[in-house]
């Protein structure tokens, strides 16, 4: 397991991920750290996105994908005060972050979690989840170099690359 | 006060309502219910809408506005189902939701608070508060007949009409 802070405050070092579904209210014994965040409806996808994404994304938790990232991320107070239009621009038509992230697809499987709207004092708005085989490992780095190289991520204030391979694997 | 079950579950009859701002964890001593929401960043204005919204809404607390309403509603599953670009659609080219609204301001001061993203089982998905003076009563209903009869409103599945004045009033 490997965290690296790619912008702004650090996450203390820890030497395993456990992953919990459901409610979380305290952190658990021995835990360093507790992120949450739960899945909601798209915020920019229009529906041929959408369908092209349904189409061609992978279930997460096959047996060979025994890689996987877990990408916590802020964005700015000037984001957040952006119109929906003006988001929308920069996520996709400037940065192509659907379009970059399907031509990654079946390889790479992923969940996002939103945490932004959890309550008032949550420290990232976004914790994205990703599982990958350890031959798609090189492919997966280059995905997030393209996205981390992109217009929108110049409006990420807070960032940590989370890496950890399946127990066993 | 009024409660009215516009449509859905009911809410448990009350004789007053208390704002509480920042977190409240547990159901205060003596109260029926406790309902939560945040303030958040918009998902369906455009920028032309952003400023003309900023450029004519009055802020809340005003003396004269003694009347509120507290609107809590939840939308289908169908509606978070649908894409961006669809929900844009229906919510502002089919259903003007700003530009209805734009035409009772500055009468009604209005702020929307989220709910579906603070947890997995939240009773509604925004609380909406409105203010207004006695004499602007009459508009508001009109605004609130408005929004109901729109392609929006064939989407919410419980809504619910509080209606209070404030103390002293």
């Amino acid at each position: 397991m490997k965290i690296s802070t790619v912008i702004g405050d650090t996450l203390a070092d820890v030497k395993r991920l456990n992953i919990v579904t459901g409610g979380v209210a305290e952190l658990p014994e021995g835990a360093k750290w507790l992120l949450r965040g739960l899945t909601s409806n798209e915020r920019y996808l229009i529906r041929m996105e959408k369908d092209q994404l349904l189409a061609k994304q992978p279930a997460l938790g096959r047996p060979q994908a025994t890689c996987a990232a877990l990408i916590p991320i802020r964005k700015t107070a000037s984001w957040w005060g952006l119109a929906q239009d003006e988001r929308r621009r920069i996520f996709e038509e400037s940065s192509k972050h659907v379009k970059t992230g399907l031509r990654y697809l079946p390889a790479v499987a992923r969940r996002l979690h939103h945490c932004r709207d959890l309550g008032e004092n949550e420290p990232f708005d976004f914790l994205t989840w990703f599982e990958y085989a350890p031959s798609d490992s090189v492919a997966f780095d280059e995905l997030v170099a393209e996205i981390r190289a992109s217009e929108e991520w110049t409006y990420i204030d807070r960032e940590i690359d989370i890496r950890v391979v399946r127990d066993g694997a």
